[in-house]
């Protein structure tokens, strides 16, 4: 069974495109035209998967968005992997749920994400240390995605942290961790300085990187592109899901913005000569 | 309204305890006797509540055993809630969930366990920066359980990390906001040395710890009272819940295994002069 990076691969090559779509529900920002509560929810992300199924090569699920409706929100969370599975079969289903915790609690989450739910990956949050990642390696057809340096101002104070600063370290444990099993990614926000994305690239050169912090956090797209290569994806939250305010415009709002930021993605590489 | 640690120093006080008794329903440690399923869970969390009632200061359902049932499991941990609310009224409830994000993401991860769930305290992984903390706080009645130095063996590694270990950066920035509000906590393992305890004991004179560790893990709790005085809970969770292997006995064998812990702390406490 090809594993989650293979997969990413031949996606990526197929549409030539590195975009993520970041799948946030917040009631306060859905489009006028939708029902109300998780039903309304279901058809927005339905609409929004439906534009945007033949730019995007992944879906990203935000849990808290989700999990404050209770157990209805894990119902719908349910319904919406089935409706990408629907509409763009072959795109990656990515829980962004920054799961951090050991031994037999850790593999519950993996069982969780991997099993009740059967996504194709799980972002999770290794501070505690490697025994944090472990439980999840056996999965080798599964992607796990771990934080290294976050996109967020405030990621400075405590993975910046350290003469060598603290990304340098989780992202040579990871490589190393990454040997056996070739199913590590990381998180790397295309806001941090770009000699910081350079090292981390260094010191994890096996490691594709999940990258937040493109759009509205101001991150620099062509700097990150011109220092990573192509093994990312660029996720985008508000631009595309956000991007119209009526119902009526979702899809060809949505599949525009997705547009944009795919071509700009193809720009870029050609100019740099990165291969997609 | 009296805030968190208000309610934790009255029920400390109440109880002359500081148990903390973790809620993991492992369906493979369940005693015989009860239903299959999520239905036989609460059953046997409700008789290791009604056994517990009378020394338990809080219990701590951890969320990864929940989860791993789907929209089932979030209903379980609800019936949860509302049978520890019944039986042990004045009991209070920490959603043991470690949640690590920022912005709009944290905010819906505050009101899923404050306001859906309206837990009592939550533990947060703050690693990703401050920023990761803030949107908890406005909650001032709740506590905000912020990962510090955990039990495990690997959290030397990035927790420990640096020639002033990170751990200590925690320690200050924690105690620094919460100067406002008053209701941010920590995890501190009993695992670790007295030193670093005490070390981060110094540095937040303020605020009070979650200790996990103590039992199968090896803590050690006369030291981590001698060090810290009694601003404390003290988890327990394998050793109390699957104290016995038959429905039959949970009532009476949890109730004395929370009953010892409750007494080895009172032992220690009057020897060492710390009033509880």
């Amino acid at each position: 069974m090809p594993g989650f990076t293979q997969k990413f691969v031949s996606r990526k090559k197929d549409l030539q495109s590195l975009l993520c779509v970041g799948l946030d529900p917040d009631p306060s920002k859905i489009p006028a035209g939708y029902s109300p509560g998780p039903a309304g929810m279901l058809e927005f992300l339905t609409d929004v998967t439906v534009a945007t199924a033949g730019e995007a090569v992944a879906y990203k699920p935000n849990l808290a968005f989700f999990e404050v409706m209770g157990s209805a929100g894990w119902d719908l969370f349910e319904k919406v992997i089935q409706t990408v599975r629907d509409h763009a079969p072959e795109a990656l289903i990515i829980a962004d749920a920054k799961r951090g915790d050991i031994g037999n609690t850790a593999r519950f989450y993996a069982r969780t994400f991997f099993e009740t739910f059967d996504c194709d990956a799980l972002t999770i949050a290794p501070f505690m240390g490697p025994d944090t990642i472990e439980p999840y390696l056996e999965y080798s057809s599964k992607g796990i995605i771990a934080l290294c340096y976050t996109s967020n101002p405030g990621a400075a104070s405590f993975l910046g942290y350290g003469e060598i600063p603290l990304y340098e370290k989780i992202a040579e444990s990871v490589q190393e961790m990454n040997r056996e099993h070739k199913n590590l990614w990381m998180v790397v926000g295309a806001t941090k300085e770009l000699h910081a994305i350079s090292r981390i690239r260094c010191l994890a050169p096996d490691i594709p990187f999940l990258v937040p912090g493109i759009g509205a956090q101001g991150g620099d797209l062509a700097g990150i592109l011109g220092s990573c290569g192509a093994d990312l994806l660029i996720n985008s939250s508000r631009e595309i899901l956000y991007a119209a305010s009526h119902r009526d415009q979702v899809i060809e709002k949505s599949r525009e913005k997705a547009g944009e930021l795919v071509q700009s993605v193809r720009d870029i590489c050609i100019n740099a000569g990165i291969v997609l």
